[in-house]
C-alpha cells in the first residue's frame, strides 16, 4: 500500500458513539443526528457536505411518518441542539441524512454507505448494560441504537477523518443514510445526485454475530422486499338491524389476508409473504367501514419480490372488488436483492488479514433478511462498477434489536482501520 | 252452482296415472309423455292443442340437458311410441310440453298448470310397493315419477274430460309444463303466447303429507330460487415445477365458494345459499385449469333471491379475477316467491267443503322449497286476476322424492272434482 | 283506579335529569350516578334500598372494564361528590346500580326497570344543542348520555316519588340498571336477590322515533345477543427468515372470520353475526402472535342465538388448532329474547289513552336491536308473572347514540304518569 | 475391465422392447407383464425369480387401484397371454412386479432398478409415430408406454443376459418394479426382503431431452413427495329447508384447500401444495354430505416433505372439526428426496466416456419432479453403500407423457452397454 492512514484515536471514536447513541431518532426524525453529524464533518473539514434535499431524490423516500410525528420529533430535536444550525431548515418535514465529500483529483469514485436511524425499543437500564452504567442510555425513552447504526456513523465519520489527509487520488464519498430499519431510505439516495460517477460500492454492518476481530467480506443472501400500508374502506351499517347494507371492510380483508398467503410457491426460488399490525375500530355491532394493516412480501430475487407484490396487488384489489370496498396501498419499505462482487471480497480479505487487529477475516455473510444498501451497491454494478458488504465483528451481549444490545467499542477502531484502507486500496490498485 | 260435472270414472283415472307412471322422463325429456299427452287430448277433443315451441318461449327454457342427452332419450320415446305422430317433430331437442285449450265464447279465462316431468330415483322392486306389485314400476330404469307428477297429468287430462260438456262460458286452458323439478320450465311457459288472458291461475300438487280426502287451498312461504352452473377457467402447469405458472381454477372456486356461503344476511327476510356437484378432473400434480360446481341461491322473496344471486356473482366474478382465471355461469333453473291470493283460497275451501270425498278442506299449505308455477300465478296477478295453489292429500308410504313414493290412487278422483269445480265455479261467479 | 297519584313537578324532573345528563358515565363506571340515585332515594324515603352487590348477583355481571380504568372513573366520581357517602365503598370496582323497594303489606310485587349508563360519544357544542345552550352539557368529555338513560333514572326515582304515598297494597320495586348499552348488566340484576317475587316487570325506553305524547305499549322483535372478546394467541417468528417457525396468530383469526360469517342460516328464523375491532400489533416482518377482536351473534330467539354462539365456538377453537395457536373467548355482554305479553300491553294502552298528556296510545313497538331488560322479563314470566315494555315518546332532535340527541323535558312528566298508574293499576287490579 | 461383456445383438433387444411397448399396464396391473417378465428370465437363466409377494413388502404397496380395476386387467392379462403360467396365482390383487438374482459366490452385492408401468395416455396413431407405422402400437387404448418405461424393461432384461456369462464374483440383482408413474412401487420394494445386502445401488432412465449416445451420471433436485387422497364426510340436508341441519362437506373442504395453499414457506428450503380431482355429486340443492379430493406436497428434502404433509393433516381435521364433519385421508403415493452419490457418479462417467456408442459422458442431471427410486438408492446409504442415477439419452419424438413419446431404439444398446459395464466395474473394483 502506497499511503498511510491515520485512524482516529480510540477516545475520539468512543466518544462520537456514544454521542450518537445518547439521542437516538428513528427513520426520517434523524434531525438532531444529521445537525450534528454535518458539525462533524465541518470539524473534521470535508469538501463537500450535501445535507437532505440536496443528497437524495426525496420524492423517492418510502415510509415517512406523518407530519404531527416529524413535526414532534424536529422540535425535540431543534429544542436539544447546542446552537444555531442552518441545517434544519433543509431537513424539517423528514428530509434529513448527508452525503460527505472528499475531492482529490483524478481517480475513481469510492462510496462508504452509512445508516443513521434507530429503533423503536426500549433501552436496557440494568446496571449490567454498559450504557447505563456509563451514563450514556438513550434519552429519548422507547426508542435505541439497538442495531448499531451508533456505530456506523463512527465508522463512516472515522473513516473520513482517517482518509482526509491520506495521499489519494480520486473521490470518496461516505452516505449516511436515513431510515434503513423500515428500508425506507436507500431508495431514495440510490435515485440522488451523487452515486451515478460512484464505482465502487462499499456497505458496512457491525456485529451479526462476529465477535471482535473478525471481519466477514461479502454478504449475500439478503431478500428482496417490499412492504406496503393496506387500508381497506367499506361503508357501515349496524349489524343487527341491516347486515345487508354495509359494506363489510373485515370481510374483505380476512378474503385478502386468507389468499395472499396462498399465492403460489415459485419454481426459481424462495419468496415469503406476511400480514400484520391489523386495526379495526368499528366495534361488533357496527358492519366495519374500515380495515388497515401492514403487509410484506420478500423474493430470492428482485423479480420474485415482484412476482409477490404483483401477485398480492391482484389479491387485494379482487378481494375488495367483492366485498364492494375500496382499497388502498402505498409503499412504506423495500430493498432489492443484490450481493457482493467476488472481487471485492477476495481485495477486503487480502487487506484485513493485514491488519493487526483483525483476528479473522472470512468471506461471505449470509443474510436472510433484508437491507436497502442493496440499492447504492446495483448502481455501482451497474455503471460497470463493483460493491461489497464488510461485517466488522464485535461482542454484542443481547442480540441486534433487543434492549441488551451494545457493542464492543474496540471494535470501533477496527471497523475504521478495515473501511479505510479497503476505500484506498481501490484508488491505489482498482479491481475488476 | 249452474253446471253439471261428470268425473271420469276411477278406472279411467287409474289407467291414466298408471300409463304414466310406467314411463317416466326428465325435464326436457318428456318426448314420449308429451305425445301420449296429445293423444289423449285429441281422444278428450279439446278445441286447441299447442305443443312445443306453440306452447312456450322457448328461448326462455332453463337447464336443458345436452345434445346427446335429448338425442338419447328422444330416439328412445320415439322407439317406444305405438304408431305415427307428428308431434316428434315438433318437440325434438328439448321443446316438450303442451297447452290444451276449451273455447266456450264469452267470459273469463281460467288456467290449469300441470307439470310432467319425473325424477333421477331409481323405484323400489319390492313386493311391498304397490307399481312392482301391480305391474307398471318404472321401464325407465333410474329414473321414477317420484313426486307425482303421474298424477298431476291425469288430473289435467281428468279435469278436461270432466269440464269439457259442462255448460259453461269462457275459456280453460290447461299448461302441461315441462322441467318443474330443476325448475327449468315455468319461466318458458310464462313466456309463452297463452298466458296473457289467463284471470284466474291454479296450480295443484298431490301428498305433501296430507292424507286422501284432505284438500288444502293456497299455498305460501315457497322460496324464489336461483340454481346456475358455474365453471372456472384457469390455466394448467406441473404442480412441482412450476406452481407459479398455472392460473389455479382450484383456488378461484374455493374463495368464491368460501365467500358465497358468507353473503350478509339480509334485514328483509331469509336467504339460501348452497353449492354442489363439485368436479374437477386434473390429479394434485397439476394446478387445475377448470373446476366447475353447481350453486343456488334462495330468499323469502324474488328481491331476496335477486340480492343472493347479484352478490354471488360479483363474489365468482372477483374470486376468478384474483386468481387471474375466468368464469362462466349459467342460469339453469329459477322461481319466484308468488303466493296464492286470499279470496282463491276461501273460494276454495267453500267448494271444497260441499265435495262428498273430500273430508277436510283447510287453508294454507306452507312451503319452503321453490315451485315455478309461481311464474305462471304472478302472471294472471299482474293482468289483474287471482291465482292459487290447491294441495290435494294422498296417502303416500314413502315421502315424495323417495324410491317408495306411491300415491293412493283413490285421491285421483278427488282432485279432478275439485279442480274441475273450481275452474267451472270461476265461469260461473268469478271472485275479485 | 282507587288511588290518587302526586306526579312530581315539573321543575323537579327537569332539575334530575339535568343533573344526570350532566355527568354521564359508561357501563360499570356509574360511580357518582350511582351516589347521586342512592342520595335522591334517601331524600325520597324509600323502604329498602340494595346497593352494588346487595342488589345484584356481580358474578354474572359482563363486560366489566380493567381495573385501570374503573379506577380511573372512580376516583374522578369520588372527587367530583359533594360530601361523604359509604356507597363508594360498596361499588368500588365496578359494582355499580341500586335496587329501591316501597313495602306496603300484602299483594302482588310491581318492577320497573331503568337503566343508568351513558355511552363513549362527544356531546355536541353547538349553541342548537339545548344541553350546551342551557348549560347542563356533558362534562366528561367523550362521554354522554345519548340514548336518554338520564330520563329513565328520572322516570325511576320520579315514578317512586309518585307512588309513594299512594294507597296501594303490596311492594314496587326500582332496578336502577348498570351497563344496560353494552348488555352487561341485565343478566346480573336477573340473577340477582330481588328479582324472584317479582310478578309484573315494566321496561321502558324513551324516545325510538315517537314523538312527545306518544305512548307505545309492547315491545317485540329484539334479536337475542351474545358478543364476546376473542384473543387468539400463536408465536412469533421473523416472516423472511423463518416463517415456518411461527403459529400464525393472523392465519388463525383469518381462517375463523372467513368462516363464522359462513355459518349456515337457520331455517328457524332470522341470524346475525359480525366482527369487528380487530387489533394485532406486530409489523408486516414478524409474524403475529396475537390478534384480538369483538365479535357477536344474534338471533331471533334465544336459542337461535345460542345455535350461532355454539358454531361460532367451534370454529374459533378449530381456526386456532388449523394453525397451532390457541383461542380465549370471553363473554363480554348478552341479551335474550323476550316479548312483551299481550295482557300487559292492553293494559297499559287502556290507562295511558286515559292519560291526559297522553296523545296516542298505540301497541307493539317493533325493535331490531337488542336489549338485557329481557333477562328481568323472563324472571317474571318464569314465575307466572307478565311483562311489558313501555315505550315513552320525546321530540329529539337527533338520532339515539349521535351527538345531538337530546329529549323533550315535556315528555318526563307524562313517563312518570305512564309508569305509576301503570304500577298502582296491578296492585289494585292485577292483570293475567 | 477384467471381465467381457457379450451385449445383446440389437434385434434382440428391439423385439423386447417391442413386445413391451405393445401391451402397457398402469401401476400395479403389471400383470401380461410381469408374466412376460418372468418368462423371459427363465429364458436368459437367472438363478432366482422372485415374483409379487416375495419380491416386496406388499403392506407398503400405494395407490392401489379398487378390486374391481384389478380384475378387470387381470382377466385381460390372462386372456390374452400365450399358455399356462402359475406367475397368475401369485400376482392376483395387485401383487405384480419380480426380483431376478445372478449369484456368483463372495463379493458385493449390486443392484439395478427398472420400472415397469405405463401411463393412462392414448397413443399418437399418425403415421410419423413409429410404432403406429411399424405395428407396435398399444394395444391398450387409452393407455402407453409414454416414459420408456419398455425400454427400462429391456435394460433389465439385456443387462441380466449381458452379465449372466460374465466371470464376476458377487451377487447381481434386478429389480423390476412396478407403479413408479404415481410413486406407489419404490417404498413396498425398498421394504422387501432383497434390499438388505445391497451395496450399490443403480437407477436408470431414458431420454429426459438427452440425445442417443449422451449418458448423464448422477441425478439429483427431485422433490421429495406425499400424495393422498382426501375424503370429507358430512351429512346431507335440504339446502332450502334445513340448512343448518347439514353437515356441508363442501365447506369442510373449501376451508381445507384455502389453508393448504397457505401453509407458511419454509426457511430450509422449497416446498409445494396442490389441491386436484374435485368431486362431489351432492346437487346444489342438497348440502354435500361428501366431497372427495387428490391433494399433493413435495419438499426439498423429505423432512421438508413432511412438514408439508404434517400440516396439510392438521388443516383437513381442523377444517372437519369446524363444519363438523369427519376427513378420511390415505396415502397414495410417496418418494423421498435422495441424491445420487459423487464416487458413483465419477465411477460412471468414467467408464461411459471409455463405451464407443457413447457419444457424451456429462455428470448431475437436475430433476425437478418426483421418484422412487429413491427409496431403494436410501436403502444402499443406509447400509454404507452407494447409489446412482444413470440417463441414457435417446432422441426423443415428442415429450414424456405425451401421445408422440417414443425412443430411439439405437439408444437400447448404449443403455445395456453402461449399465451391464457399470454393474460389472463394481464386483471388479468396490467405488467408496
Amino acid at each position: 500500500m502506497g499511503v498511510t492512514i491515520t485512524t482516529p484515536d480510540r477516545s475520539r471514536l468512543v466518544d462520537l458513539r456514544r454521542t450518537f447513541h445518547e439521542y437516538p431518532e428513528p427513520g426520517w426524525c434523524e434531525f438532531w443526528t444529521t445537525a450534528r453529524i454535518v458539525d462533524e464533518l465541518e470539524t473534521i473539514g470535508v469538501d463537500e457536505i450535501h445535507v437532505g434535499p440536496d443528497a437524495m431524490d426525496t420524492s423517492e423516500r418510502l415510509g415517512v411518518p406523518d407530519e404531527a410525528e416529524l413535526e414532534d420529533w424536529f422540535e425535540r430535536a431543534r429544542d436539544r441542539y447546542d446552537g444555531d444550525s442552518d441545517v434544519f431548515d433543509k431537513i424539517e418535514g423528514g428530509n434529513t441524512g448527508a452525503v460527505a465529500v472528499l475531492e482529490r483529483g483524478e481517480g475513481p469514485t469510492v462510496g462508504l454507505r452509512v445508516d443513521i436511524d434507530a429503533l423503536p425499543i426500549t433501552e436496557a437500564d440494568g446496571a449490567d448494560h454498559d450504557p447505563t452504567e456509563t451514563g450514556f442510555r438513550s434519552e429519548n425513552e422507547g426508542f435505541m441504537h439497538a442495531c448499531g447504526h451508533d456505530a456506523h456513523i463512527t465508522f463512516g465519520l472515522g473513516t473520513l477523518e482517517a482518509v482526509k489527509d491520506s495521499d489519494f487520488s480520486g473521490t470518496f464519498k461516505v452516505f449516511f443514510q436515513p431510515s434503513e430499519e423500515l428500508l425506507g431510505g436507500g431508495k431514495a439516495m440510490a435515485a440522488g445526485p451523487h452515486i451515478d460517477d460512484v464505482e465502487y460500492m462499499i456497505g458496512t454492518h457491525i456485529g451479526l454475530g462476529h465477535s471482535t476481530g473478525e471481519v466477514v467480506a461479502g454478504g449475500r443472501g439478503m431478500l428482496a422486499l417490499n412492504r406496503m400500508e393496506v387500508a381497506f374502506e367499506g361503508e357501515s351499517s349496524h349489524a343487527g338491524l341491516a347486515p345487508n347494507a354495509g359494506r363489510n371492510a373485515v370481510q374483505a380483508f380476512v378474503t385478502a389476508a386468507e389468499n395472499v398467503y396462498a399465492i403460489p410457491r415459485h419454481k426459481e426460488g424462495a419468496t415469503r409473504v406476511n400480514v400484520g399490525r391489523l386495526h379495526s375500530t368499528n366495534p361488533a355491532n357496527i358492519v366495519a367501514d374500515e380495515v388497515s394493516a401492514e403487509l410484506e412480501v420478500r423474493g430470492d430475487t428482485t423479480e420474485l419480490m415482484e412476482y409477490m407484490r404483483d401477485r398480492v396487488e391482484r389479491t387485494l384489489e379482487s378481494a375488495a372488488e367483492m366485498h364492494d370496498c375500496s382499497v388502498d396501498y402505498s409503499l412504506t419499505g423495500e430493498a432489492i436483492r443484490h450481493d457482493s462482487d467476488e472481487v471485492m471480497v477476495e481485495r477486503v480479505v487480502d487487506l484485513a488479514s493485514k491488519i493487526d487487529e483483525v483476528t479473522a477475516a472470512t468471506r461471505w455473510a449470509e443474510f436472510g433478511g433484508s437491507e436497502d444498501v442493496t440499492y447504492l451497491m446495483k448502481e455501482a454494478s451497474d455503471s460497470g462498477g463493483y460493491a461489497t458488504l464488510i461485517v466488522i465483528g464485535t461482542d454484542h451481549p443481547g442480540d441486534h434489536h433487543t434492549p441488551t444490545f451494545d457493542v464492543d467499542e474496540e471494535s470501533l477502531g477496527v471497523g475504521v482501520s478495515v473501511l479505510s484502507e479497503t476505500a484506498l486500496s481501490l484508488f491505489d490498485d482498482p479491481v475488476g
